[in-house]
């Protein structure tokens, strides 16, 4: 095993066009001393830099460029198509989004333009050309737009979406009697006779057809990437610098892996203390207890993902320092969360993380959204603990290569089935991962998510792959020959490409042996208890198997089953359920699992292993008592 | 008293038109030998009837009615209007249905029609004939469109809707000074000059005139029964099957009265599991004890209710035979409560059950509703109870005919003001007679439910008749002429037809001499108690009267009264008043009342009870043990 | 200390339209005998004076007039334009206001009109100098049309409103670009180069601009203001009777002290019950047990505004008698409240409290909603409540003058701040300063509310200043000059006039010597202890101050500190924070506080001293023990 360290630093987002230009170089000299080598620019600026049409105004951006270079600090210049001006929209009024109720999103934010519409691909080709080619060799690393999908905005019900939908579903099908066909459109009489009669599936009457529902979101997802295509191929036509994307937390909308893929590296924006108030789902004394401080495995598993999408380069674009405007609750920090988020990344292998932002706006939409720095230049309570983090980096070992004991697959294709189907209220794939995920982290063990493209599993001791609605052909394969234990289910292979329930009845993984006979969702207090403990919560299949139950209900119905190195679990479980069948999976590929507590988890690199306590109260661990907000790294 | 053993039959629901034709002889031929003589076919099969403007394909159906028919079967031919194809809509965009937030219903699932477009009505008239005609003398029953108001589709806010409810107001009121008048227009200068300045009730600033909603609700059922009315009119010309509507539970928004009046057999759609979730009120504690098994009166309540409406003959054309697919949660069925539903439907008179559907479909919207079949064509959990009905029915003794303690009035007049007015939250009409109606099962009574144009009463020991706001003249002389006891209130009588507080101050029943001062709604928290037990809730009048009260609050204020065999009560109570009531009203009339626990019910026919445990667990009864999701049927 | 009599006079609402004329001479008289003096007509009567354009039917008007003053009864005449026949909609069909989701607000019952459309202007002051020339003479008072922003109909989205509001801002800042510095435009290139291409802050993919929105505010308010100027204006060429408008309870989204300013008397419309239910945000329990009294706080609240919106003059125009019919519930009033409600508005300085309304309504919307008599004339609960409050008036001691201890002020614009950046879930400036007036209501004292224009603080003992999110500079100068301790915070001048964060960090007030570092808002679950008692809810900031804290929290951050006259609340406070707050200022300044029991409060004249039971129970106190739902009138 070699022990190599990694380059591991960091940075912050400045908007210099927010400050008058004699304050820019005590802005990157103060940077630069606090330890900071990144700074992103640029990504909402299009109004500074093309005030009016074709009126091009780049050297204020020149000089903010130079003068953060001489200070030693590498720039990452954001497109600033996030972002189009008024005049924008005013020469292409049908360019905005439309919501699901039929409403076209107001200029007056940010986000408003559809990711459809031919006039606006062509200005922000443009105007990233124009950059491009002034920046492409003075700045160290890219930004593609900024938080694609964030405020719903992957999604367009717009004239120009539902065009470019039914080109794509032509190019898909061919012929409307093939898209009839797989759709099952016979049901409701709702069969087409030509492509350009499909609308989008927004205000029917009852449900829409899931197979009409599910192409839109893959058809929306495609967009996306399409989209930023067009900048990758202008950017590359002038600069060597890597090119990224910051993906925000939670947001499943499109496939960030096959955006991944284009790009160099991925970025996230992660905001531990918001996520938990806005987007984790939990129960209130969870929240209560948490509240300064983050679920403490919501950034983890974002990391996780992101070194997947990114295969291995990863940073932190935006990290909280501090209180943010747009949770419905915005408290502070407890003192030391700012550094342990910031070590938490570097354990999960960041190769920057960078603070959002340098200095608190005094105007605007953000302006009660922390920064490294007040508005009036003094400096926040986040800065003392970067300074902090940027110290250890520099003395500290070098933080390692990657490890894994197991790997966890997330699919948005299946995130995008489930919503189109929960077939019960408040059950999504994320969830059904996440809580996967979070068992795993209660184990103690290392987790790398991996996408569905994913066919080489020799890394691992066990794979966990749950919720799968459609699994292609060429991955049950990987799976099922795959040299370690590998738990399905539920809802595996549940549907066809088409969104068709297959028959035999799923799983179709023949060497599964499993026949899922009956499906049902089951209310939050109607658990079906499993023999030995735990529950059945949410979800339940009835399954029918030859081989022998791994987990049974009480009654004795099979729960798991397990065919050589394949296992299949039936429902969505509770804790309990969750760690019974991670022991089981351990015990059989002589695995170590512990059992922490709530909010400490581990992290191990090649021979370093992080102790993370995201309690308000000290905890005693086996590496030693851990402060509050604190952690601890030791050498293995 | 003569014992006539009546006709009872199986039936299921199928679209050959989602299967290959060679599976049409096999699955007949399963029906058959499953005990099942009727099959309900056709009524969304538009594309396939007419795939393009006038291009016909009905051979497919002919060939389907002969293999069905071959197999002994006897086939139920639904009209497809309740899913016109894409083609009908772009032949006349505006036919769409418009929500009450002014968007048109979009298609891509089904009832996207506005009742009220008259090109519509001529294609619905047009497909009609042409079904009729070439199947009107091969098919033994036909049903009419599909689920007429499911999925909030009566009421419709389109522009063909509002022409056509200024023609019948116009027809209503003839000129607009009469209206105005009638109305109460001068309130707020809302008088009109010309009916064409009417528009629909939604979206008003604040409440709309309650005179103008009732208006539009009224109008909108009669446009329900024209509807209908067109097609009866063409399949009588070419069938003499008896014509039938399948009608939703608890769908209220038209008079189910007035269309049963035009057609020959009443049938309902009987989703058990899914009410319980997603249409029953309840405490979170029942839905949870009552999850597998649904409601124990909701359905016989729709049992009683569609027997008045067809006037004695009535079916369940769609029974639940497993998990659906469309409620918050979808639970299986408890082994044997498909059994227990059928039996309580032959208890309360059907003449036959069908179950929806024969095959779970793999495509589409309801891909997760169970079938008899799954979708590879292996027997489902419920065909095996469908099996042993079969077998009951051919060897037990006939259900007999019908017998009533009490009549219970229901009006979908009444159901539209309260909704129009509720007074306060949560309060509704339905609610209203629906906790009568649990409360006279809880005393094991058998209750006839009634309409409002029923104006004789003497096959009942009692009547009660509570919240009909608008009490027609000679329902009021055949009320106060009955020989039984008659219970009203409260809200009885308390608006005119034009929905004015009529004076002298309501109830205007001349014989009851009450006198209602004041109307309170009630927080759910401020009961106001009983003297002797039990409590107003919700909803409670103060009452004038020179008679003695049967109840009184425990201030001493009257809360009901009776005046001969009138008796009025002036609150909505909870189960322990209702209880105290009835028990009143029984030792009145000499009426054997019983006290049956939570989930065990009684149905009487003429010489056979039959006992229903919707538990979970066994109930000893004076019939004995009942099973857990079980019944006993005893002669007496 | 002159103990000078204020003239105190009862009266009530009739609609003489709605009645036939045969029994307006009825009910004058028994208005009349009743102790009634006042009477208000007139206010929705356009479709009646004015039934087709220009037909102007006035005579009947004038009979009502002549007969009501000939029964000795004075007359407050309303201008009916809140309620714009449909012929007006007809005529101007882009008249109607526009809801924030875009959709036109349509005729069907009243306030349908956008603010700022010309050609409605243009008709409300074509109708209003008609009836100002014709009974101009005839009558005490005018009403200006009828709750303006009742309903959320201050803020329009029409096209007229967006016209109007681009001139606003152009006549504000003069060029685009000093609006572009003052919002921060260059925050997500929201940069304008021209007035037309501002829109409305609606319906934009998130949070707008808040100094966008602000402005918007700001600008509907104006707009109401204008519109209501131009009735002024042509009364005021007709008439010498004094002018009012009926304010709405807790509708603040327009500036009432400018409003005031034009006009001679306030009056607004009390309805206990219906905003306890609706508007007062208080644990169920609470709610529960004032049900059928209302909020203790709530209506003195309003009265103390409005004695402050009418610079001393003012009314209740509209007094709850019995149910309402628009709250989620609507109980009667415990007996007793009618005549406490009555007396309260009388110790607060009312000249006159008149009822809404003399005959409950039969039809319409209202119908539901009691008056003095039930619709068949016979008399209704409250109005033998009325008498006995005439005859009192008629033999108590002359109600005093208005003494009070401490000022509150309460400045709309700081709402609107509040509520365009509320930075918590449920956080509001009305909820902050109703707890702080909720406080200082317990401790027994008498309060001015003030508004933000007031200069002179020299009556007081204390001002009470929490959460002026702008703070005018004059207004700071007074505060900071006035001899009495003047209690700030929180967020007091955190904004400038445009919503920036002003540097150095708020607040600005030089002479407090007190830094905001941070904000955070808090989760309910989530306070923070005071030391000695009581906690942070909701609101807190981290403040740096070299002065001694007078509150600490438990780890012995300051929470408020003072600075000679000068103190600064950084929180939201609890109960028991507030109280300890408030028992510090009184300690400071000799001021005696009371601790009142919960529904307990008392009022002082100049020699007077009221006291109110709004419990169900009788209570104890130093005055006596004072009945349910009743009080205690005492000399001193």
């Amino acid at each position: 095993m070699t022990h190599v360290g990694l380059p591991r630093a960091l940075g912050t987002c400045y908007y210099p066009e927010h400050w008058p230009q004699e304050r820019w170089e005590a802005d990157a000299r103060m940077m630069a001393e606090s330890g900071l080598t990144w700074v992103r620019i640029g990504e909402f600026a299009w109004s500074r830099l093309e005030p009016r049409p074709g009126d091009l105004q780049l050297d204020w951006l020149e000089k903010a460029i130079e003068i953060l270079n001489e200070a030693g600090l590498k720039v990452v210049l954001g497109t600033p198509t996030a972002t189009p001006p008024r005049w924008v929209v005013d020469k292409h009024p049908d360019m905005l989004a439309v919501d699901e109720q039929g409403r076209p999103r107001a200029f007056g934010s940010r986000r408003h333009y559809c990711f459809s519409h031919e006039g606006y691909i062509e200005e922000s080709r443009r105007i990233t050309a124009i950059l491009a080619k002034r920046f492409g060799a003075s700045v160290a690393a890219w930004q593609t737009d900024n938080e694609y999908g964030c405020h719903d905005t992957t999604v367009s019900y717009s004239d120009a979406a539902c065009r470019a939908f039914q080109r794509w579903l032509e190019a898909r099908y061919g012929d409307i009697e093939a898209l009839n066909e797989a759709w099952g459109n016979v049901f409701w009489s709702m069969e087409y006779n030509r492509f350009d009669q499909i609308g989008l599936p927004n205000l029917t009457v009852t449900d829409p057809n899931p197979a009409h529902a599910l192409a839109f979101r893959r058809f929306s997802s495609d967009q996306v990437r399409e989209f930023n295509r067009v900048q990758l191929e202008e950017i590359r036509k002038y600069s060597k610098a890597p090119i990224s994307h910051n993906y925000m937390g939670q947001v499943t909308d499109f496939d960030h892996y096959a955006l991944g893929a284009d790009m160099e590296i991925a970025t996230w924006d992660s905001y531990p203390l918001g996520f938990l108030e806005d987007r984790v789902v939990a129960a209130p004394e969870y929240k209560q207890a948490f509240a300064r401080q983050g679920d403490a495995d919501f950034q983890a598993f974002h990391h996780d993902l992101y070194r997947a999408v990114g295969r291995g380069r990863w940073w932190i674009m935006e990290q909280q320092p501090g209180p943010v405007n747009w949770a419905p609750h915005n408290p502070a920090p407890l003192p030391g969360m700012v550094r342990l988020w910031s070590w938490e990344a570097f354990a999960h292998g960041a190769e920057a993380v960078c603070y959002f932002r340098w200095r608190q706006a005094p105007f605007a939409q953000e302006q009660m959204h922390s920064g490294l720095l007040r508005p009036d230049s003094s400096e926040a309570e986040g800065l003392r603990e970067v300074r902090q983090v940027a110290n250890e980096l520099a003395s500290a070992p070098k933080v390692e290569g990657n490890v894994a004991d197991v790997a966890l697959v997330f699919d948005y294709d299946a995130e995008w089935a489930w919503a189109v189907q929960p077939h019960g209220q408040g059950l999504s794939y994320f969830g059904l991962v996440l809580a996967q995920y979070r068992a795993l982290r209660r184990a103690g063990l290392n987790i790398d998510i991996v996408g569905p493209s994913t066919r080489d599993f020799s890394d691992y001791k066990a794979v966990f792959a749950p919720g799968l609605m459609h699994l292609p052909d060429d991955l049950r394969t990987a799976l099922e020959e795959a040299k370690c234990v590998v738990v399905l289910g539920p809802r595996t292979a549940a549907r066809t490409i088409d969104f068709e329930i297959p028959t035999p009845l799923p799983p179709s993984l023949d060497a599964l042996q499993v026949t899922v006979t009956r499906v049902q969702s089951l209310r939050s207090d109607c658990p079906v208890a499993l023999e030995g403990g735990g529950n059945a919560v949410g979800y339940l299949e009835t399954i029918a198997s030859e081989h022998e139950p791994v987990l049974e209900d009480s009654a004795g119905a099979p729960v798991a089953v397990q065919n050589g190195n394949l296992m299949y679990c039936a429902a969505w479980l509770d804790d309990e359920g969750w760690d019974r069948l991670i022991s089981i999976v351990a015990a059989q590929v002589d695995m170590v699992t512990r059992s922490l507590p709530v909010g400490v988890r581990v992290r191990r690199t090649q021979s370093q292993e992080f102790w993370f306590n995201y309690n308000a109260h000290a905890v005693q661990t086996e590496a030693g008592e851990i402060e509050p907000a604190s952690l601890i790294m030791r050498t293995l």
